[in-house]
C-alpha cells in the first residue's frame, strides 16, 4: 500500500513509499484512510528539525491528523466496519508516569510518550492504518469531510478545558472577551469554540484574506489585520496565541484585562532573542493576577469534546476551513504553503 | 496620637506626625498597635513612586502589615477587648466588581479597590487604629510577636492557594520540588509553607547569610548562593519568584519540570528591557504544559490560612525572621535596608 514517509533528521526526504500492510501490533482496528490533515509539525518534521523514526528504522510514516473508515474491528470494541474514526496521536510509555497512568498522556511528566507520525511510531499517512480501540474516537457521518478537523480541534478543546480549569483560581471569573492571534486552522477553531462559549471574539492576523474575514464574521467575531500594537484598546480576558511567532508571543504577554489568561498553543523555534520589558511584564502579571500557560496535545476527553464542538458548528463553515485537497501521489505539494491556505489535506478517498 | 505619614508622590516625605484619634468611619473595632511590618511597597511609597492619599488629603498614614490589641469592640462582632488582631489591607469599592462582591477583593477586576496605607485609605501605622470587624482576623496570643507576620504570610498563602488551584489543570499533578528565589521575608515564608506541604525545598539568594542558610536548613531545605544559572540541574515543579528582580524573573521563565508552575509574587518596576529567547520560552511553555502566573494581595481565607500556617510553625524560627525593631520616633530607619535585615518592624508596644 502507499504511505507518506520521511527520514527524520534529513531535510526534504518526504516521498510516497510502497510499504507492507499495517502490522497487527498497531492495533486491532483496521481503518481505510479518507483524508489526512497536514500541519506545522509535519512541515517541521519534513524540514529535518523534528521527529523520530520507530526504533531500529530509518524512515517514519508521517501523519497524525487522521480520518478514516473502519474495515475490521473486534466485536464489542465500540466501533464496527463502516464507522468513521479518528486515531489519537500520543501513546503512554509501557511504564507510564502518573499523568499517563491517569489517562492524561497530554500532561506526560517524563517525556517518554510516543506519537503516531511524530515520535517513534508510524503515523496515519497510509492507505490503511491500524489503531487500538482505546485510542480512537468515533466520528458522526453527519460531519462529512470535517472529520479530518477532529485532531486539531482536540488540541483547541484541551486549550479551552485548561483555560477554564485555570480560570477557577478565582471563583468569580466570568470572561467576556477573547482575542485569538493567528487565523490559521488552530486560530479559527479556537475562535469557533470561543464563540460557542458566548464570548466576544476578536481574531488578529498579519495576512489579509476576505475568506478569513468572512469566517470570523460568520462566528459573530471581528477580524483585525496587522500587529497587536494596533488594537491596544482591546482588553481581552482570554488570549489564545496560535501563531508561535516570537514577536506576537511577546506582544500578548501581560496584555490582558485584570485576571486575564494567555493560552500559548502555537509552537515556535527556540533562538529568537527579543527585547522584553521583563520588569513591566512581571509587575503587570503580579498586580493584575495574570496567567500565561502552554498547552499541547489532547487526551480522550478532548477528542470527545472536539467531536461535540464540531457537531454544534455549521457544516458549511467547517468545510470552508479545508481549502486544498492534494492527491496522495502529489502529497509533498501539501507541504508548500500557498497564500489562501487554511487547512490542507491529503485526499486518500 | 503619633502616626507614620508620607505625602504620596513626593520623595522622602516620611515623618512622625501628631494626628487625631482614628475616625469611627474606619471601623467599629478600636485597636492599639503593637507592631507594624515594613516592606518593599512601603519603600516604594516613601520614594514617591507609588501610593495615593485619601481623597482631598495630601498626606497618607502609611502601614499595611498591622498587628495590635483590641481596645473596644461591639458585642458579638467576633473579637473583644484584649484580643490580638491583624487588619486586612484591601477594601472593595462600594459598587463592587463581581470578584469583590464574592469576597475575592484580591482578584478585583476593575482596580477600584482601596488599600489601607497604600491607596486612598489611611493605614495602620499609628498608635491606635480602627478597623471593621469583617476586615480583620484574630491572632492567637501563642504566636507572640510573629503576629506581625500574618499579613506577609497571607500574601504567600494566596500564592500557594492559587498554585494548587492552577495545579488542578491536571488531575494527576503531584509536585515534589520547590524552588524559591529570594530569601527575604516573603521567600522564607513561601519556603515555610512549601515545607509544610511536604515539598523538597530549595531557596536561592544572591546575598550570603549564615542566618538565612540556617533558617532554610531548619525547614529541611537547601540554600544556594548566586544566580539561577548555577543550579541548572534542578528541575522544580513549582517556582515561587519572590525577588521581583527582572534578571531573576527572566531566569525562572520556562525553567521548571514538565507541567511546572511559576508563581510570581515579587513586584518589579517597569522599564527593564532584557534579551529574552521568546521562541525558546514559548516552545518550552507549549511542549511542557508550563504555567506562569502572578499573585497579589489576599482575601479572608488567605489571612485565616496564614494564621493556621504560622501556628504550625516553630515559634523560634518565626521570631528569627524579625531581625530589627525600630522605635516609632526613629521609624524612617526601618526604611533603610541593612545587610542582615529580614523583616524590620516598627515597635509600637
Amino acid at each position: 500500500m502507499r504511505a507518506l514517509t520521511v527520514a527524520p533528521g534529513t531535510a526534504n526526504s518526504a516521498q510516497v513509499d510502497d510499504v507492507p500492510e499495517p502490522p497487527r501490533s498497531d492495533g486491532a482496528v483496521l481503518v481505510r484512510a479518507l483524508a489526512l490533515g497536514v500541519c506545522g509539525t509535519d512541515r517541521e518534521i519534513v524540514s529535518g528539525a523534528y521527529g523520530w523514526a520507530p526504533p531500529g528504522e530509518r524512515r517514519l510514516v508521517i501523519g497524525h491528523e487522521s480520518f478514516g473508515e473502519v474495515q475490521e474491528a473486534p466485536a464489542g470494541c465500540g466501533v464496527k466496519a463502516g464507522d468513521r474514526v479518528v486515531g489519537f496521536v500520543r501513546r503512554p510509555d509501557p511504564v507510564p508516569c502518573p499523568a499517563c497512568a491517569a489517562g492524561e498522556w497530554d500532561m506526560c511528566r517524563n517525556g517518554r510518550y510516543t506519537e503516531r507520525g511524530i515520535k517513534e511510531r508510524n503515523g496515519y499517512g497510509a492507505e490503511f492504518f491500524r489503531v487500538e480501540p482505546e485510542f480512537l474516537v468515533k466520528v458522526d457521518r453527519a460531519l462529512g469531510d470535517a472529520g479530518v478537523l477532529v485532531e486539531p480541534t482536540s488540541v483547541v478543546a484541551k486549550a479551552w478545558d485548561h483555560t477554564e480549569r485555570i480560570g477557577k483560581r478565582s471563583r468569580s471569573w466570568r470572561p467576556q472577551t477573547l482575542l485569538v492571534t493567528g487565523a490559521g486552522p488552530i486560530g479559527l477553531l479556537a475562535a469557533l469554540l470561543g464563540a460557542q462559549r458566548g464570548l466576544d471574539v476578536h481574531v488578529l492576523d498579519h495576512h489579509d484574506s476576505l475568506e478569513k474575514r468572512r469566517l470570523v464574521q460568520a462566528l459573530g467575531g471581528t477580524f483585525y489585520l496587522g500587529a497587536i500594537t494596533g488594537i491596544e484598546s482591546l482588553e481581552p480576558d482570554i488570549v489564545m496565541e496560535c501563531t508561535g511567532a516570537p514577536s506576537v508571543v511577546r506582544g500578548v504577554l501581560g496584555r490582558t484585562a485584570s485576571s486575564g489568561i494567555v493560552c500559548l498553543v502555537g509552537v515556535s523555534s527556540p533562538g529568537h532573542a527579543l527585547d522584553v520589558d521583563v520588569g513591566g511584564f512581571n509587575r503587570a502579571m503580579v498586580l493584575d493576577n495574570g496567567t500565561v500557560f502552554g498547552s499541547v496535545n489532547a487526551n480522550r476527553q478532548h477528542y470527545e469534546d472536539a467531536v461535540a464542538a464540531l457537531r454544534r458548528a455549521d457544516c458549511a463553515w467547517l468545510s470552508s476551513l479545508i481549502t486544498r485537497r492534494v492527491p496522495v501521489a502529489q502529497w509533498t505539494q501539501a507541504l508548500e504553503a500557498e497564500p489562501d491556505d487554511t487547512k490542507v489535506v491529503v485526499d486518500f478517498s
